[in-house]
């Protein structure tokens, strides 16, 4: 089989690609190694920054996210037993929309005008244009990896990537509970336990995180337990946290990585195939969706003319905000843990950078920009 | 003898605390181990905050600063060979003056009502209230040691004392040259050799540091090579660098060091004697000339009626600004030298950083407003 540009994975990265692929009038397929139901039910991350919700929007495919998405105009940090907002709005004039990826997911594979193969099993890249699936060779004039950190495109390249990458000392255990959130907005906490997230999937759905250590086994942590830390770590004047039966439990390990260049020859990686990102800054998906955007405008410029340079800058553009968003995922996950090696001067320096971010305008709005996600390059 | 205060250091928190308490009517002596020509030709800092500029206008020791001191309405930033200028004014309001620290002592000296006494040689604190010179004990209701970090004062409390230190990988090797300076302010850089700044004395007198190990020796480094390093670290287009005799050099270790709490008893310590922070931010005078104002105000407030509020709050609100500083002193130093074992993530994340304050409003105004001084707490 024949086409323009193979895509290698139904993550948002690939899904947004195909979307993006098809309205340009190039023509593409989706290969995915799991099942419909699998990638639709995989929950992930679920804040979306404003220009993440701008593109889906303009791709047709927000409705249900108008609908059901909860849109935030600002977000707390919780620090010394105060809870301080950061009023996001108010100091970007943009939001953010808390919509889980995996109903993201669910809308981008609903309206797919392109062909998804769902169920491909082991791929194989043949070369950088070719896969190799169980029912035969797909071949394109290029190849999108969008198969994340643990799929076939990053290794094919490995041996001309440089890497770079961290490990943090520590790990988040999550869990969704099936009670009402206890607040309306995210709340970010620094305890003198670790971090504390209280978060939201749906008006019905609360999603919580707590610090803990990276070798951290879930069988120690009944629920019990759980909610008793939740419930000293979020304490604060006029929060009550309702607590309520635990839907689903995990530990995940807290890393940075990067590669570069994101292209070899005509195989170009997207998302996190390419790097990831500790979950604080909330950023894993939508620099999915940056990476493909660029990604499809270089193709365009190429399908349109013969324009290869929108395809040779790929990488580049692309490195820049991963590294922006490295640096503020990197930056909220130091201001916000606990690690076990702080000498009381880091922990004075954190506090000090804690009353900084909610005591001026200006930093605030430092976190504030970054976190509805910058415009522009970056 | 005996006094109101006893002030333990003539450098520029213990005469600005005199000029303060003298105006207030309270009366004081300052005991000071070295000569008066000693500590007006000690080189020292040459940056002074806004708030440093008003509060030594108010106590009527300005003229000569005003007249000889450089007003810089912003500062470069040299990275990856290309200079950014940061608008402190237009960011801020505010400046900052270039007028030596030594310069600042002189006028302090020359204005000075209240008695200053010079070569008491080596000083013992007998209480928090009497300190022992060669001459007699001078007892007073309370003791300030501005002495420094190697003075008296801090080794009487240590006992009482929580201690915060940081050593960095690295030190400055710092130069005075008799040729103007290259460029009207001054240039921050980061190369790929580590850090170097370009600074000013007077319009006939540069002042230029160069990153180091912190184990470099002198003999190392002949004048040539010192000039040779400052080129190759300060090249980019437009600039050049004019070399000239070198008058004075030196190795400073970096450092950052607090003492908590800032007081014992009737004793307080104020500047140097009680936080160390490393010279990037620029911000050792100033602090120390914020520490004396707090502690004049509780004086003053201690004097008028016997509220002992403002001594006791003395430590705390000197914390909260120290803190500031040294985070803000660590972030510049961190952002701008080369740390010996720092892999490649971390020098990406130091690019964006750097990337970032240069491009983003917000966190050019972060770097702008610490540089010249947060106005009210933090």
């Amino acid at each position: 089989m024949r086409t323009q540009v193979v895509i290698i994975g139904a993550g948002p990265a690939g899904l947004v690609l195909g979307h993006l692929l098809h309205r340009a009038g190039i023509e593409c397929v989706v290969l995915e190694r799991h099942s419909r139901a699998h990638v639709e039910q995989r929950i992930r991350a679920g804040v979306l920054e404003h220009g993440t919700v701008e593109l889906l929007t303009d791709l047709g495919v927000a409705d249900r996210l108008h609908r059901e998405g909860l849109v935030h105009t600002g977000v707390e940090l919780l620090f010394d037993g105060v809870a301080h907002r950061i009023p996001l709005r108010e100091l970007t004039g943009r939001a953010i929309t808390v919509y889980g990826q995996h109903e993201v997911v669910k809308d981008l594979i609903a309206r797919a005008g392109f062909p998804i193969r769902f169920e491909q099993g082991a791929l194989r890249l043949r070369s950088d244009r070719a896969v190799e699936t169980a029912e035969g060779v797909v071949e394109g004039d290029f190849v999108a990896g969008c198969d994340g950190f643990h799929g076939v495109s990053r290794p094919f390249v490995a041996g001309s990537l440089r890497v770079y990458e961290r490990d943090y000392p520590f790990a988040w255990l999550g869990v969704l509970a099936a009670t009402p959130p206890s607040a309306e907005e995210l709340i970010y906490a620094l305890s003198d336990e670790g971090f504390a997230l209280h978060s939201m999937r749906s008006p019905t759905i609360t999603r919580l995180y707590l610090q803990v250590a990276p070798d951290e086994k879930l069988d120690d942590w009944p629920d019990e337990r759980i909610w008793a830390a939740l419930q000293r770590r979020l304490a604060h004047d006029g929060f009550t946290l309702t607590e309520g039966p635990i839907l689903e439990k995990g530990i995940t390990a807290m890393r940075s990585f990067v590669v570069a260049p994101m292209r070899r020859g005509r195989l170009f990686l997207a998302g996190d195939a390419a790097h990831i990102v500790p979950p604080t800054g909330a950023k894993g998906l939508n620099l999915a969706v940056h990476d493909v955007k660029v990604l499809a405008d270089g193709l365009r410029r190429f399908y349109a003319g013969g324009d290869e340079a929108g395809l040779d800058a790929y990488s580049d553009t692309c490195l820049r905000r991963v590294w922006r968003v490295q640096h503020f995922s990197w930056w909220m996950t130091s201001m916000l843990h606990l690690a076990p090696d702080a000498d009381p001067f880091t922990r004075e320096l954190q506090r000090s950078q804690l009353r900084y971010v909610v005591g001026s305008a200006a930093a605030a709005t430092t976190l504030a920009e970054n976190y509805v996600g910058l415009t522009g390059s970056p």
